[in-house]
């Protein structure tokens, strides 16, 4: 499908770099704005220009925040001893959502992966060990993806805190999802959730 | 799911805006451009700038141009004599896509639709009728959606048409599509289908 201006090509260009949009999508998308009254234009470019310009991340745990602490951090409801390590505000957002957890996170910005051009020094690693010594942190619960980059990150995440020998280092729990059957669900989860079965009462 | 900045937020408000694009989706979406080093994300922020700022249409077919005219009204191998009128850009694009369409087009920028606050005046149907006796045109091409909102502004630019007593108005065909089972056709498809039968040989 040839695009019949070059301003709309670089626009569909630019908007098929989002995750999961193609050029077809893309081209929706920039007819959809091309239309927009100049006000609505205005505002939906104000608002990504000011996304990049303007976000900030907490200090502490490295989400995204409009204040230099972020309102997890600095709430005196949550166990500030209780450490959940994430990939990215996404896992902050999911958590968050389940309303069952009490402590505070350490967003990493991402997963060790070398194909990637992601290394150790691209995440907040260094900062959670201090962090784990400066606050006196008493768990690390690590949430990272099951994925090769993630177990690697784990490992690499559970040696570092081996200088805190008081330290307790868990993972999230893996096994059936509720409501899920047994008979559908893959070996390596079921065998999983055989090996951690946890008491009845 | 709570966003845990009011920046983000804005974003994802912005992002939602466009067609399909649901709060998850726009949450991906500003979380990647988040990642975006500083000039790749300037770079999509030019392009959607320059989109609104840059865009011209044709002044003889309205569609999306970089030049005065379009390159498909100064050709000289296309059949300036037949318009083929459409809804938007998109369906040029779908025609041109064929190679089957020697003539040119009229995009209307929409169809007459009171709900949406379209009127007649929002379309470019003053325009097609100047353009019709300006420049001799024999045959205009109705190719609007067969919507109700497509079929009254048919039913109008016909009317507008009738003082030009020579020139021919068609409409495309529509029918069963090309590989597809008469047993699973909707009525109205194959009923007109039997109606606008064409010779075989």
């Amino acid at each position: 499908m040839e695009i019949p201006s070059k301003i709309l090509e670089n626009a569909v260009d630019a908007l098929s770099t989002l995750p999961g949009v193609g050029k077809r999508s893309a081209l929706r998308y920039a007819l959809h704005l091309l239309k927009e009254q100049d006000g609505d234009y205005a505002a939906f470019i104000g608002a990504l220009t000011s996304l990049k310009r303007d976000s900030h991340y907490c200090s502490r745990c490295h989400c995204i925040s409009d204040t230099p602490v972020c309102p997890i951090c600095s709430s005196a409801k949550r166990n500030q001893k209780i450490v959940c390590v994430v990939e990215n505000i996404q896992e902050v957002m999911a958590i968050e959502n389940t309303g069952q957890y009490q402590g505070v996170y350490h967003v990493l910005g991402g997963v060790i992966s070398p194909l990637d051009g992601v290394g150790i020094n691209d995440l907040t690693i260094a900062q959670l060990v201090r962090r784990v010594g400066d606050e006196g942190v008493e768990e690390v619960i690590l949430a990272l993806p099951t994925t090769m980059e993630g177990d690697t990150t784990n490992i690499y995440i559970d040696r570092q805190l081996r200088q805190y020998p008081e330290l307790k280092v868990t993972t999230i729990a893996r096994g059936i999802a509720i409501g899920d059957n047994l008979e559908y669900a893959d070996e390596v989860t079921l065998g999983r959730s055989i090996v951690n079965r946890v008491p009845f009462r």
